[in-house]
């Protein structure tokens, strides 16, 4: 098909040419010299984008579900009891994860579409009067709702019940896109992957790690080799790794790093909350609800998009692919066919989202839908204009 | 900046990835049999391209105006008369290039905006009957104005006069893009460079010349070396060059002919047309003048649009590169500072059309012309709905 | 440092420039159709590599290690007996792999340098009448002392003990290599890496999977999530998988694929067998001694050279990657610096081999160790000129 | 073919991959900002290279060929008398092109191995008193037969005859590789190529223009459109050209011009003495002749190699391609056949030239010629050994 391909699933996101580029280097040897000053280029820029001083990175070559076990295996043993905030499948993965590592699982149940209730993990931390939770998971950005939770909130919620359980953060579509605090949020594990927000091919498991669960790595944990992070962390030192690391991933995060803090992270979550809004603003002119139902927790990185009845989303993208080179994201699990996605995160630019979002008023007019052509593309680009903040004729009055 | 560029400038176009990851190739033996098996490759690709059994083509490294100037220096002499017909910047350069090669140069005026007049050349040529005219010079898609020219008419019209003289035609931003067809409207030389329609970076100059001006070149033209294209053909026939080919210019090539074909022309002109026409309904939406003025004259490959006095283009263009990462074409010569170019050529599709659209609309607003924003690409857009002959409800409904 | 650098150590190898290029192209939708006809497109070539109809591959984003895990956590349970063929670095980390995730390891000692002993596996196997022992662990190619051991004999060994025990090889450095028929020598896993014989970058880990090891996996197994292979098989029915896979690396790993059958896998075994017989001559015109002691047991895919006492390889190592832009391999484990290791696998050529010889011993005299510059070269140039077949005269000579 | 290739024609050279990586680059703008900051940094790196304030760089999308037909249209005007020193193919064909352009070509035959005879030049000058001779034409390195002419010589023999004539020079394969110095050395116009010391694809003329050259271009030349050095000179202050340049070349030489920088020019000329001198003990210890007689005149960037009567250049030559992927320069014109040419120049290290010698040692055997394998390898491995005077023992020794 002629053309750029459009990549609008939240993730894997379309890849800089700058970082291909750079992954295109020819294979370095990873016990060399020069490797172990990358690996801590690497580590001391990733602590950047997780803002911790306190952190430890900790890299697998893997997916993000290696991080999740990652995360679970080095902090708690088998029968531990954790307690799963669930509002969407990755939330509902998470847990799952845990359960079949051994752990028993407690959920808390919200809708999806709604933000995780640091109420309700409150009440029940509180209730935990033997602490016999161990771990806390959340998704601090649920990939399959469009929905941004309050991580800090949490903490507090936790704070506030005194409850010493670790907790355990999935960043994966948040990383590197939407503002995420370490330190300040008060997080044990946060688990990311490069695909998202760090704009690099998948195959990476970025976590950080805090000191009281590296503590509890220590004493504890399940069986565990490969994801043991406790040889990483010791050869990471010279800048080695105990395994052969993907070195290929490594180079392209450098890139990618170097990208982030040329534009700044700051402003890179601006361009985020500047890119989703103008998306949001074209779904509601072609009045289709959004399925994040809470203003406050719109997710700066995705919107779900949720169809009419008698509307298969998964058509709806087929046609998009095969036509007009657009790929958007799927409806998951209990929401396959009934939502669509549109990935806005990573490297990405006005012009770019306007022209996903008449690709999609296309495609949402031929699966039968009669947006008018162009409405979503006037409001989002009504509301860049705006946005921008340019002066009344700077571009092209003459003075 | 953050996101994909977009290099609308009418040429060179974006360069598809493809084509970049073939260029990145290890350079070959350029006497090597590998290289000679490229060589016949390329210039059999090429032939279909020209729709040409008749012609030859011949390469030079080099730019587009290196291929004006072999065209002239291996056909003509010193004092020979030629006669220009000059519609836009590139046929003035054409005609320069002839001038400044020992030329005697006429030059037929048309508007910039207008396609050239047949009938003029017929009068011209006409009149012309001790046939001191050797060639007639002609831009089949004039860059700077958007106008595209009836080069069959013109051959008719050469033909009606009973003239002898050589018919060349710059084919620069047509090639590839727009229907040419060498063999039946009887051209001469055609003159085309790599970064317009066969989608490559510039650097080099792609010609096809006839047997009368193959003919005209053993008997005559100009002091000539590095552009003397005897020496090229004689070596081609074993796959070989007497200079140093570009040679990885020369593996983009394949890539860009393999790129044509798997589309297949007939669709490539058809994409062209389609986009075209979406990008000037757009204009028409803004409410702002095409320059080229005759319906029949539109060019498929870009589109000049004329501001409203007191409005400068430079700063327009100016203002869309800095802030949008969106390069537009600047009016060139008489036209500078009222006109931009859209172009809308090479490797593109519907999706970056339309986001193109939407940026210049935010860069319109910006410069203090309050087109409404969408506007363009909604009238846009529907034409594509409309132009991609979709079943109603074929994308997502549930049968 | 000017010039291209020999990555020779033994994996990662040189990544051929058509894979680098092929791994630049951008990220594919992982739910997409084109996604998933390349999965199968990968499954099936695997297979030819594997040599196998009955076996299954599966792919996990990870290193070599977390091949390893799977193949255990997928078939044994904890407290599981397995006995452990070492006879290198790699066998020790194989068997620790297996004891950290919870099995009883027992290990057959065998001298580093020497191959594994199918008649102490038949005599192990054999007093086990209970059937304790539910696996055996083997090094195809053991990486650390270049010794490549005989599996069909392994199998045969516990065939005429009539054991049922699973046979789990690792072939990370002999896949690809080195000649390895997973359904002839009744394999039952087979653990392998991209970065070695599949001249990727480090980052897949690459099972084959026998019947038998299916069912151990259906009926048992460890508690496990992300190495569980059950979705993965399940979903890639359909060319999907249960996680992010690590797109880049699958689309650099077809045109491995392709490369490998273009010059096709007999040839591909022969070339390695010919170059590492090329380098074993001139270790021994330096008056080296090479590791393996067993002239049936050589590897193909890397030597081991011994140095002389008082002599550090960490230093060789050092001084050659400095100033000669050549990376050779360590000592590992109880070898440190006392042995180098030259690796000869993957995307190489004769002049490679002899310039790295070359290289090599430039580095032996700067270490203090007088070799005559050329005698390695000089030994292994004629082995090349000899075994390349060719007429005496073919080259150059006049007819 | 398994393995690298070697690129060892005397240009186009391998080249670096970071070059290439540099050209995958999407195509600028050649209007916008971005692109006049890289033609000035271009600009500034080039003079650095040709060793001048004084001069001027002049850049054209074309070969070598079109750098000299530039140095003789912008200087030299039809019948004007010019005296070329040939001493191989090179300067053969520099003189054919100035003839073919109309002048009058005087030519100061030297023996094919020879270098230019400085006295020959000055006898010829002084007996002009009527400072008819307008120009001289020496080629600095001879690529056809490894020969480096002494081009201060030159001037200073010019000087003592106190003529006006320009200096043109052919610095194709010199500059880059071989200390060139333009100011000092007082030279007019020094023409270059891309492809050879500069490491990247063939495609750029560079030429530098001294005040002298300038000023005759000014008040006359030969008539002249694509490489009338005025307008380019002209827009270059902006940052532009009057033809689309070649753009992906200018980022490839970027990257070029940090290598050159990062090595340090002193460096990569000390470099390609060095290796130089290791391939010439090779020939030697092979008991070929050189072609090159004169000690003093040895290039470092090729060495031409004499073989026996009866031996045929080009079938030697075709055996390394076809079986050793490795590419040997053929001999020019009246040396076709007789010699091969061994490229030393680029981007090129130590292990890289131990390997393309052990590789002719294999072909030059299956040729005929019975060399024992490694004799040539061993006398340059010996150098090198020797000329990196290294400490003995640095490398491994115990402490």
């Amino acid at each position: 098909m002629p053309g750029r391909p459009f990549l609008q699933v939240p993730g894997p996101t379309n890849v800089p040419e700058r970082i291909l580029r750079a992954m295109a280097q020819p294979v370095l040897d990873h016990r060399g010299a020069e490797f172990a000053a990358l690996t801590r280029e690497l580590l001391d820029g990733l602590k950047r984008v997780f803002q911790t001083t306190a952190g430890t990175v900790v890299l697998f070559p893997g997916s993000g579900t290696a991080g999740w076990e990652a995360a679970i295996v080095n902090t708690l043993s088998s029968g531990d009891r954790v307690l799963a905030a669930v509002n969407g499948q990755f939330g509902t993965l998470f847990a799952q994860c845990a359960q079949a590592l051994g752990m028993e699982v407690e959920e808390i149940a919200i809708p999806w579409g709604a933000a995780v209730s640091p109420a309700a993990i409150h009440e029940r931390l509180a209730a935990d009067r033997a602490h016999t939770i161990k771990a806390v998971l959340v998704v601090h950005n649920e990939t399959s709702t469009g929905v941004t939770s309050d991580v800090a909130a949490v903490r507090a919620a936790m704070d506030a019940a005194r409850h010493p359980a670790l907790l355990l953060v999935d960043a994966v579509s948040s990383l590197g896109s939407i503002d995420f605090r370490f330190d300040e949020w008060g997080v044990d594990v946060a688990v990311c992957g490069s695909q998202k927000g760090l704009m690099l091919p998948p195959g990476t498991a970025i976590l950080c790690v805090g000191p009281g669960a590296l503590a509890a790595g220590e004493r504890g944990g399940s069986p565990r080799y490969f994801l043991d992070w406790r040889p990483v962390i010791a050869q990471n030192r010279d800048g080695f790794f105990p395994y052969t690391p993907a070195t290929s991933l490594l180079l392209g995060m450098r890139e990618a790093l170097h990208l982030l803090f040329e534009e700044g992270l700051a402003r890179v979550f601006a361009r985020h909350t500047r890119l989703a809004e103008g998306v949001r603003r074209a779904v509601r002119a072609w009045e289709l609800p959004i399925l994040c139902g809470d203003a406050q927790s719109h997710s700066p990185t995705l919107t779900a998009v949720v169809l009419p009845e008698g509307m298969d989303s998964g058509r709806l993208i087929a046609w998009a692919a095969a036509h007009l080179h657009l790929s958007l994201g799927a409806g998951l699990g209990k929401l396959r066919g009934r939502v669509f996605r549109i990935g806005h995160l990573g490297w990405l630019n006005e012009v770019e989202v306007l022209g996903v979002l008449g690709g999609v008023e296309i495609a949402l007019n031929v699966a039968g839908l009669q947006v008018p052509p162009g409405s979503g593309v006037s409001a989002c680009a009504s509301w860049f204009l705006r946005s921008m903040r340019v002066t009344a004729g700077e571009g092209a009055q003459k003075s």
